[in-house]
């Protein structure tokens, strides 16, 4: 029921690149920037990163002529948190994209959701406008649908996409069908086509200014889509024709920047925002490749992304970095690229990966750990080769028993948990160089074992010394705060009735 | 306790192939062939098929050079039968490299095993000579150690490497330590040196000849070694030290090939004989990457292997094919590459995969099954995505108590199970492409299932009828035909004395 195809939506990127630069001299000082961002893509779907069936020829083309990142990470196991983070550059305990409802719950943005980003957090196109850059996100936002919490209050120019996750069609009464927006405006909704977005980008015009482009697909999240052209192509199935369709969309978009001449002043990065949905069966999900369980858990499987960048001329050709990096690295990675400094006011976790950064200069900076949290609680700890597990969860008995599972096909005895259990005296350990798929915890009578231990509980309790939680936005719900008018309804004759306001403690149940 | 590193294997075969082609002009109705055959690495270890570490630079320049092939398979999840297959393009239970003392045990070649490979069989090597072809294996033989099993006995006219997998080192009163061959004469036995082998390769001759190069790397099978300047060097321990000196021998080979102008002259293959040993523990074993279990299983971690074909100007860069394919493809597409036929007096299981063949030609050969066999019984056959097993076994409920896990991390309820299970009546099927891991059966009630069940049982009822097994090879073991004293120990003054012969059926627990 999507009704805007990849296809066209590519059509747009083009266009809207075309207009951007059609006259437009090279502008090295203030490089375009473009941010694409699957959802509920897992590692393992790109031939790059060993899908076996090899269909991302323009991905795995992509990394070729850039720098893949094969231990690149989200800052949390799902999309809303992860989202925000990559926005702000910090992680969700600090930027409010979670919840203390419940120990260690993962937490999002459903169209019940009271909270969403606060005009307290500084978002990467805010800062990117000191420097004239023209910010659009095309997509899914995912950081709250009410009105303040929407894409131009917080530093976007343009929009075209939808606040929170399509998973209906809905039938209106009970829960409204999610709205598709152009801008500040609603254009339609899930299920109604939208033509008149299409004709507003297709004609703006803002050439001789430099571009953030943040394009955040929703093509891979269940329930999955392709367009015709490419549905039944792939030989995995639905998803796969998903994967293929993006695939192709990336090949376009890169094959037109180089076409106007801009490849070597657009900095492009490619990612996910958590590990594929593995519960959902083969047909709707896709593959986290060796790693164990997928998306809502900690485990690598849930928070191991796939991550490639791309910059002719500045980024070599054909490398790899080992450099450990997460989501919110592309927060102070743009904004080193585009020469602006990260706020000096608060907390930023993420690192310059940026071709001029001193980390990557020196190709390495070692001992920069990765923090798992699910909701309010740190799960586990990367430092290096080694990954520390506090708490391990997968989910409850109560779900599994009721055929619910994250890890199909893993369970791996004391570390696949179904009970929230805790090891903070004792962590498991993993080595996750020989080890990727998180089966062998590391004997704690070993050498090896105290060795990294001492490493990391020095960066752990580095770590919870400086940590100031942010005011969690994910606690309260109300199904008077779902889309049922939003701006521009009336216009359509789309507007409904919202039901009384009824806050509760929203339920997390991972 | 090796010692000859693969660096000085390497300057051999660099000095062996500027030998044979020092002033030999370019010979393209006869190419040069190498087979590269890697011991128990897994799909999952080459960067190019998605190991996190990306740490096989040199391999995956041969894919980005060559063809790679993502749907390609041994012919049994373990060494000796893999290999004699490769050897005689026939399943194992074609070649005898099969055992009938208990259901479906993969059987392999011991010291104590009294079996080898008969003379009955036809091998690559012997078709070659028939062309001038110069036939040496460097490595692990694995087809049987008494002396009319010898590779000199089967076409090969050099050989440099053992017999059998040297687990030792052995104090040789119970078990005589691995010899190690040069040609037709014991060099030394492992944990000694024998230089005299190396001034011999070094000192051949054979300019004007076609050659066949056979490269059975055994370095990371268990006990894994790597040579000091690899030790340490990877970011997964041992195992992955060993692969990276793999990987760099590679890499040196295909570079010498450049040097002498006769890369093009040149059909280079990469494989591996089984999944990789995840039994074995992540110190001392690969990934098979999405793949469920590993060696000795036929779930595709126990047979789907890495592969890639190279030969500059006739296999077009950077391609990947979607055939499925088998070692046993390896001695059906040399000899057409030799511009020779197969054997006409026996079924041949190999596919012709060379640029020439008209099965490359359509880039496709749709219904070409793949048939899992463990020891006497077909356990499972892939036909197109379909995956249907007959039966399915990981190890006994008493060995997997003991703590020998097949599939550690990944138990898949009624699919890994620990009973020989039988399915013939309404077998388990996956599809491979939305399910590489083999996790979600396909229901039996759905259309999917019957149309995939018919398509197989076609090929599965036109397999059976047409099965004439081979005399079983690998049944009777004796402690008396152990290399006790190999040809050439009473120069070294290293022979030692058999005991009685007391032949029993040898015990095979897999």
């Amino acid at each position: 029921a999507m009704d805007v195809c990849l296809i066209q939506t590519l059509i747009l990127f083009c266009s809207l690149i075309c207009c951007f630069w059609a006259d437009t001299p090279s502008n090295k000082s203030t490089p375009n920037i473009i941010i694409i961002l699957m959802d509920d893509m897992g590692w393992g779907d790109l031939g790059v990163f060993g899908q076996p069936s090899k269909e991302t020829p323009n991905l795995d083309s992509m990394a070729a002529q850039g720098m893949l990142f094969p231990n690149f990470y989200t800052a949390n196991p799902l999309c809303s948190p992860s989202r925000a983070s990559l926005l702000t550059g910090r992680l969700p305990v600090r930027n409010g994209f979670y919840t203390t409802n419940a120990h260690a719950r993962n937490a999002y943005t459903p169209q019940e959701i009271v909270g969403g980003i606060s005009r307290d957090e500084i978002l990467l196109p805010q800062i990117l406008k000191k420097k004239g850059y023209v910010n659009k996100i095309i997509g899914k936002w995912h950081l709250g649908h009410r009105a303040h919490h929407l894409p131009l209050e917080h530093g976007f120019d343009e929009w075209f996409g939808a606040p929170n996750c399509h998973f209906g069609p809905y039938n209106s009464s009970d829960r409204p069908n999610v709205p598709v927006y152009n801008n500040s405006q609603m254009v339609g909704r899930y299920t109604h086509t939208h033509p008149e977005g299409l004709d507003f980008i297709f004609h703006q015009n803002m050439a001789q200014r430099p571009f953030f482009l943040y394009w955040a697909a929703d093509a891979t999240h269940a329930p999955v889509y392709a367009s015709k052209r490419f549905l039944g192509k792939s030989q995995r199935g639905r998803y796969g024709d998903a994967v293929m369709e993006l695939d192709y969309s990336v090949g376009q978009m890169l094959a037109w920047l180089r076409a106007l001449g801009i490849d070597k002043d657009t900095f492009v990065f490619f990612t996910s925002d958590n590990g594929a949905a593995v519960m959902s069966g083969p047909k709707q999900s896709g593959s986290n490749g060796p790693f164990l369980c997928g998306k809502e858990t900690t485990f690598e499987g849930g928070m191991r992304e796939p991550a490639i960048a791309w910059w002719p001329g500045h980024i070599p050709a054909g490398t790899v970095s080992q450099q450990l990096g997460t989501v919110m690295d592309l927060f102070s990675t743009s904004l080193s690229v585009a020469g602006l400094s990260v706020p000096d006011d608060r907390l930023i976790d993420g690192l310059d990966l940026s071709p001029e950064s001193s980390s990557h200069q020196s190709h390495f900076t070692p001992n920069r750990p990765i923090f798992y949290y699910r909701g309010n609680e740190m799960m586990a700890v990367r430092v290096g080769p080694y990954k520390a597990h506090y708490w391990t969860w997968s989910n409850s008995w109560e779900e599994f028993n009721r055929g619910i599972n994250f890890c199909p096909g893993q369970e791996v005895a004391g570390v696949t948990t179904h009970t929230q259990q805790e090891h903070t005296m004792q962590p498991l350990i993993f080595h996750l160089g020989r080890d990727p798929g998180e089966k062998y915890s590391i004997s704690a009578v070993t050498k090896e074992y105290q060795d990294a231990l001492s490493r990391i509980t020095a960066v752990v309790e580095k770590h919870k010394k400086g940590l100031v939680p942010g005011v969690p936005q994910l606690n309260m719900c109300d199904m008077a705060v779902m889309n049922w008018a939003p701006p521009g309804c009336e216009k359509l004759g789309k507007c409904l009735k919202a039901p009384k306001s009824q806050p509760w403690k929203c339920d997390w149940p991972h």
